[in-house]
């Protein structure tokens, strides 16, 4: 088989960078070389002009409807990624105390190391004992009694598990939501803090979404933290104190906005759910051929990690689902298999397509 | 008089972000949904993919060409702008010693602020005293034996100074080159380390240029500092540890083409010192209209700040000025007056024409 998209385009199953939503490419490159009659392109913008500005603040305005949070939270667009988090919120919030992190895989892992600059870290949980194939179950967190917060990665895109409720816990809960958010209906407003790198969900890498709510907020430590990297610069300046990613937070602008046009989290979830359904349904229905390692109840509607019988049939369709215009379906390099990565950018579509090509690679490779 | 342009662009004087070569706009529109038979936009890609990997690639190799430098140099594509720089540098490198710094302006308090988190600053000239109207001589400069390094502000975007001589120090020489680098020729080989935001000469915001000379690399202090905000981090993973901002480095490559492609340094000098001749040529030509505050030989060719002779006449020059097709020729805030921001991507003939509406101007409010 081989499909044929809109300008020869290809399904796009990248862990991230991912896929854009078309409709957001298109409405970029029409107003490429003079948007709205500025005569420039965004990127060619003073962030500190009136149409930037409307931008930026749509942004935020946005992200806040959408997440159904009113105005004890702050929007901010930061740079460096989650990797910078993972030290500025210790750098911020930990000052020589304890937090507990609920180790479930390679992301969480990095936010312990860098945590452990600036306190004492208590694995909550330690998923390695499990081999990260299943999440925790609520009775078997260890939780601190009087840490200074606690920390979730709420989707592993190496492992291939996620959250669908978040532990009840009496310190601040602090998310890394990097390869989930907007893709399902959550609960806000349970997140002290929760942060994602754009290139996931939200539009490209370089910008970062952090949401703190205020009363978190107020705890930080300012002394003796540089000006970048303390969260009341860019609370107090609006995420302007420098100049802020300007294109990155444009495209972003337009994602939430086609998010928006598409039912919200509501509509994400919908699609989102329908895909999962599908995806996880054929590999049970062919559970001879295709295995899950995930254990059920655990499983990610974002990166769905699976097995063919030998490695030499998983090199073959990795191989061939390429040539049939099918991007990204490598499993990552630490763990092998393969991998299909369907952010809120992916349609309905592009999983009936490789479920047609899986069935035949299956009939023809029985 | 009113310019008409292609596509109803206008000439874009902004201090940064800031005009981006209309050839690279186009270049990138051209690719926009399917780039190179890839299927997908090239901020779809995964940055772990070999196409990115060229692109990344060619980006610093270009950088090492036009700067004229060898293996003994790092070329990284960070994230936070200078701002982010102002701590990493003394985070890394100052370690409780004495740096100097050469304060002559904004940018250069900025910097110096954030040195005094880690260690001693010394100012080895105070611009203060002659109100940044011009550069130290270099027999004013008061150095420290000894110091770990000299920080430098090459170009100073708000009052308006350049250098195009640096001092010869014994410490490593750090600069901040983020709105003149690449804009004439200059020796990279003097800098310890030299560093520069993408959105005046190099592309779109949110990409940090760092460039590192070996030697200095090495006296990097390494514990304690956390993993993002460690060189050798990046140094040691070619700026892919974590997701860098693919797409702007991608159009930051494209720009490093259009460099190359129009002569490199040399290429680029010739036409900024016709830009700045012209300019400088007409306000002195109409000195009694038009007033430039630096000081002969501290003038920037990048940022010309000019003033009327009077504030109504400027408020109306800028009001006129937009509706003419010239966006940016408001002067800083904390300055006044006018300032054209006339980076690499502004040709002479954008001067030649805001010349002749500045003639017209003056004829009619005489």
């Amino acid at each position: 088989m081989s499909i044929k998209l809109k300008y020869d385009r290809i399904w796009n199953f990248n862990a991230g960078p991912a896929a854009i939503p078309l409709p957001v490419l298109e409405r970029v490159q029409q107003s490429w070389f003079n948007y709205g009659g500025t005569g420039m392109n965004v990127m060619e913008w003073s962030h500190r002009s009136k149409e930037y500005d409307e931008i930026h603040n749509d942004a935020v305005a946005r992200v806040k409807r959408i997440c159904g949070l009113d105005d004890s939270f702050h929007v901010l667009f930061l740079q460096g990624g989650a990797s910078t988090q993972f030290a500025m919120i210790p750098m911020n919030f930990l000052d020589g105390g304890t937090a507990d992190y609920i180790h479930t895989g390679a992301w969480s892992k990095k936010a312990i190391a860098e945590a452990k600059y600036f306190g004492t870290v208590n694995l909550a949980f330690d998923g390695e004992a499990v081999e990260f194939k299943r999440l925790p179950k609520p009775d078997e967190l260890k939780l601190t009694p009087g840490a200074k917060y606690v920390h979730i990665t709420s989707n592993n895109t190496i492992k291939g598990t996620e959250f669908f409720e978040f532990p009840q816990v009496d310190a601040p809960l602090v998310a890394d939501m990097s390869s989930d958010i907007l893709s399902h209906k959550v609960d806000f407003r349970q997140f002290a803090l929760s942060y994602a790198g754009a290139q996931k969900n939200l539009g490209p890498s370089g910008v970062t979404l952090v949401i703190l709510r205020d009363d978190f907020y107020k705890t930080a430590k300012n002394e003796g933290v540089p000006t970048m990297l303390k969260y009341g610069t860019h609370v107090e300046k609006n995420s302007l104190y420098n100049t802020p990613p300007t294109f990155g937070v444009y495209v972003l602008r337009e994602v939430l906005a086609w998010v928006e046009e598409n039912g919200g989290l509501e509509g994400m979830e919908k699609q989102n759910r329908e895909k999962a359904e599908l995806l996880y349904g054929f590999f049970a229905e062919n559970s001879g051929y295709f295995k899950c390692p995930v254990e059920k109840g655990s499983e990610s509607w974002m990166n769905v990690c699976f097995r063919l019988p030998s490695e030499e049939l998983e090199a073959k369709m990795i191989s061939e689902s390429k040539a049939a215009g099918f991007s990204g379906m490598k499993g990552h390099r630490s763990v092998g298999g393969l991998r299909i990565s369907m952010y809120n950018a992916t349609p309905v579509d592009a999983i009936r397509d490789v479920i047609a090509f899986m069935t035949e690679f299956m009939k023809n490779n029985g």
